[in-house]
Order: structure tokens, then sequence, then C-alpha cells
């Protein structure tokens, strides 16, 4: 939540002259995405988002973010278009950064989804799956199963500070993952990071999908079980099992899932819960004293890690795989 | 540059239900301002501002800022104009924190102010001082010469570490200041804090001032005194003659200064070097370890009250007493 990058009016204004969005008529630094950094910029012809993309986005990655998102919109995905300059390019160069800027999309993010978003986000990612189908750049997904023991790495000699028997849970699921990971199931492009804060919402409808930077190409039913941890769990990190129902059967009606795929889903859900719990290991145990950034919690997908491992079968995420709908 | 208090999609929606701007259609953190949370707001009716004001911010104050802002908007003065609720109040509440919703400025601020600038930032202020005589609220400067000595008492101990001799030659400025401060010279409402940061433009047309949350009632020229530091400064801290007169001669054609006025200026510039000297003091010695807000440097306000204590009469400023325009 922070801006990385100072950008002057005066090198906006030369920026923008490249391309055709009006006049610059204003632009704040917003407090979003912890990997860029991004204004909201203001010209006659309403209102964009410039994104500068810092180090920690690989800049060969972002044109396939970019071109992404382009396909997705092209093909009816309501999300972040990239505006191409005069030279009909779409990333460019501000402050030192590669740069590009995208169309304003309206919407909130609902911090309590009930039922009806998680149905609404189901059908949305079955839209994006399908949508994908014929988009031609390939992206490997640099947090899937063989990123994990890397990253945890970082973090192996103090996690058990976090929980105790914390180590010996990672070492056993890293092993049960690395030999038992489903690996010849439908792949294609997913956004691996759709959780609520990055789908708008206005009334009921769904009113787009943002972020697409963790976007790879992956197993299409991983993208799924992220979405099953994201938006299925209480506060108190018990699982919802009408708004998984809701979620799941809203997703296989838009996209069927093969028996194959219903059978892999727990243990997709359970390497997606190790994910998280992995990441937010590592930021919780390696943030600066007095950051103004506060890493979210670990715990939290320790707790869906452990009701995972408990799942016999996607019955228990509430649907019967043979009559998914 | 933070948002401090997250807000709810929930919650906003049901504050704006009390106010008359149109639907909802999202709303981002912006990076801004150092004392309060604040949210571009855009809704079928245009881009707004959310403030919640922080506890930096003392609640007793917010009225007269907020009353301030739609006295000068009703008198010509281009600044956030705070909307009414459907009760006609401007404050509310949200997320547990006094809140209002101004409208949005359209506008950039320059980072390399030239002449012209300073001429347009000298006749704006002019005009807020003029539109702000019949103003009845009152609200004391906390950041006048009575505060810098107990403001000082929190870097005191520490202030030679950032410069040598700083502690003899702050105890001897305040010492004067204390005794000789023009206290009988005309006063009335002040932005006390109109940095170009606070200055918008569109192409060369000054198209606002905002930021009114250091306003207060006070010497009228003083507040010449804290432009006359923020713009007629070279980032080598020189003083730049021709700003200073186009900053000077274009106030006094809008406002005409008395002759006690012209001869004060001298000292309160110096003072207003002192007083930005202290705050960034105080806040560049009491910086948490690894905070994202990096405090600004306080050595350029002493480099400045230097050159103020080296003024013989505003001729050093650039104008002539005699014939100001």
């Amino acid at each position: 939540m922070a801006v990385y990058t100072d950008v002057s009016a005066e090198e906006l204004t030369a920026f923008l002259a490249d391309y055709d969005v009006g006049e610059l008529l204003a632009y704040k630094g917003i407090a979003e995405g912890v990997e860029n950094s991004n204004f909201l910029v203001h010209t006659s012809r309403g209102n964009f988002i410039l994104t500068l993309y810092e180090k920690r986005v690989a800049a060969a990655d972002v044109p396939f973010f970019l071109a992404l998102m382009e396909h997705l919109a092209g093909r009816g995905i309501t999300c972040p278009q990239p505006v191409k300059n005069r030279a009909g390019a779409m990333l460019g160069t501000i402050a030192g950064r590669p740069a590009a800027i995208v169309t304003f999309l309206d919407g909130l993010w609902i911090r309590r989804p009930g039922p009806m978003h998680c149905a609404a986000v189901g059908e949305a990612l079955a839209k994006l799956h399908r949508a994908g189908a014929d988009f031609t750049l390939r992206r490997a997904n640099a947090l899937s199963v063989e990123g994990w023991r890397p990253l945890y790495a970082g973090a192996a000699d103090r996690a058990n500070r976090v929980q105790p028997g914390l180590c010996d849970l990672i070492e056993r699921e890293l092993s049960l993952f690395e030999q038992d990971w489903p690996r010849t199931l439908p792949q294609g492009v997913i956004h691996a990071d759709l959780f609520p804060d990055n789908v708008f919402f206005l009334g009921t409808e769904l009113s787009g999908l943002i972020d697409f930077y963790f976007a790879c190409t992956d197993t299409l039913a991983y993208d799924v079980a992220i979405c099953l941890n994201a938006w299925c769990f209480e506060p108190d990190h018990a699982y919802n099992v009408t708004k998984g129902r809701a979620l799941l059967s809203s997703y296989a009606r838009t996209r069927a899932l093969s028996p194959a795929e219903w059978d892999a889903l727990p243990l997709l859900a359970r390497g997606a819960a190790m994910r998280f719990l992995l990441t937010r290991l590592v930021d919780w145990l390696n943030v600066p004293p007095g950051a103004l950034v506060r890493p979210k919690d670990p715990h939290e997908y320790f707790r869906k890690l452990r009701f995972h491992q408990a799942v016999g079968s996607v019955r228990d995420y509430g649907v019967d795989a043979a009559v998914p709908a």
C-alpha cells in the first residue's frame, strides 16, 4: 500500500503526449498494490490508471500481463484494458520505470462476500478460463509446487516461532505435493490471485476483475482451488459449505470440470492453502521493524490447510461431483 | 503519505446515502496528506474527495476548516468545497472518524515553479486574504512564535547532531522573535501552508488551492513570508530575486501592504523559516526506524533562515517598498 516512485506533472504531461487520452487534468498516487506504483489519472476523457512496474515485478513479464488484459477485454471479460500509445505500444517508460496506462474500472470490492458473490466469482473465473483458451503467450507459475520449497527455505529456521510444529507440517506437506501434485489436468491462463479485493461489484452485479500481475499458465482447477480458499471461509476460518457450493456449481455450469478435475480439487485446495501460507509466512518473518505495510497473518492459511487435510472428497466442499450443478 | 483508516464499500455506501452526490461507483485510498486519510470517490456525478480526520487533527478544529472552505468558495476562491448532507451538515462520521466529502479540484502541482507561477500564487494569496476578511470564525495559530519554544523542547537535546551549533542559533533566534515579533499588523485568515504541492495549475493558469488544515487567524503578512520561503528559493537553497519580486509585487497589486508590513517582512520571513526548521527538525529526530514516510530535511530551512538573517530590507527580496508594483 504505497507509491514507490514519484511522478512529476511535467513528466506525466510528456508521457501522455504519446497517448490519445485527452488533456491531463489531475492525478493522485493511490494506496493500492504492494508490487507497483499506481496513479489515478483524470483527463478530459475520464479516469485512467497509470501503473509503474517496480523491481518486484520482472520487467520481462509485463508484456505478458498487458497482452493478457487486452486479450481478455477483447473477449468480453471486464478487466483493465491497456491503452496503446500512438506507436501502437502498450508499454512505455516514465520516471525510469516500465509503465502502462489502463482503463479505469468502476466497482467496489466486497469485504464480507455472501453466496451470491461466490456464485458470481465462480462464473467469472470460468469465463476467464474460457476466454484465455486461445491466448498464445505463456508464463510459468513461479509460485506453484516447484517454487514452494525454495520459498520455504527463507522461513524454515523460524517457522516454529509462528506456530509450534509448523516446520514438520510443512515438510510433510511439501513432500506429499511434490509426489502427488496433478500434472495432467487441463491447463491455461489462470488469474492466480482472485481474492475479494480483485473482484468489483456494482450492486449485485460483478462489474470487473483486476490485478493480473500473478496471472500465469497453470492448471485451471488450481485457480478454482485458490478461489475456494479466498472466498468460502468465514472470518473465524470455518469453511462455509453454502458459499463453496455456490462458487463450484456456478463455475461448473460455465466451464464443466472433468471427473479428474473434481477428484483433484481437495489436493489442489490444500496446495493453494500451502502457497498462501508460505508467502505470508515469509512476509511475516521478514517485515522491517516500523514498516507501515502490515503483513497478513499466516495463521489464517495454516487453519485452512488443516481443513483441507481433513477433506475426503469434493462432497465436503458442498457439491456432488456426479451432479455438480 | 498513507491511508490510516480502512473504509469498506458497505460503510461508504451507507455514509453516502445521506448525501446527494449520486451513486457510488468506485473509490481509492490516495497516497496524499500526512495528517488525514483521503479517498478519491467516483460517483455517477463525478469525482469527490472523502477525508477522514485522524487524531493529529483536533476534531474541534474541523468545523473551522470546513466553514472556511465553504466561505472562500462562496467568494470565488477555487478550493475544495464541502458537500452538505441532507441534514445540512458538512461533517459526518465514518469508520469511527469525523469525515467530510469535498468537491474534487482538477489541476497539477508544479515541482519547479518559475516566476510566472510565483506571480500567480502571490495574486491568489492576496485574493484569499481579501476573501477571508469577513470570515467570522477564529482559530489561533499553534505554530506561531508562542508555539516554537515548546515545539523546540522536543528536539533541543539532539539538535546539534543535525547541524553543529544549531542549538545556540535556535535559542538566540527564539529570544529575538519573542521580543520583536510584530503583533499589531493586519490579521485575518491565513493558509499557513501554501507550498507548491497545495497550489494547482492547469496550463499556465492557477486552477485552485487545497489543504486548508493549517489555516488559522494570524498576521496576513506572515502568510506572504511563508510563501516567500516556499516558492522563491532554488533547489540549492539560493534565493531567487526574480521569483521573489514576482510573488511580492503580484500580491501587493491585489492587496496593498502597509509600510509597517513591508518593514516587518524580513523578520516575518526569518520567523517562517524558523517555523519550518523546527517542525522538520522534530520530525527528523523522531522518525520511527523503518518508517515508509521519509521526513523532509531540516537543513533546507536552516539555510533559508541564514539567508533571512542577512537581509537588510525588503529591497533584498527584490522589491522597492516605496514602489512595490
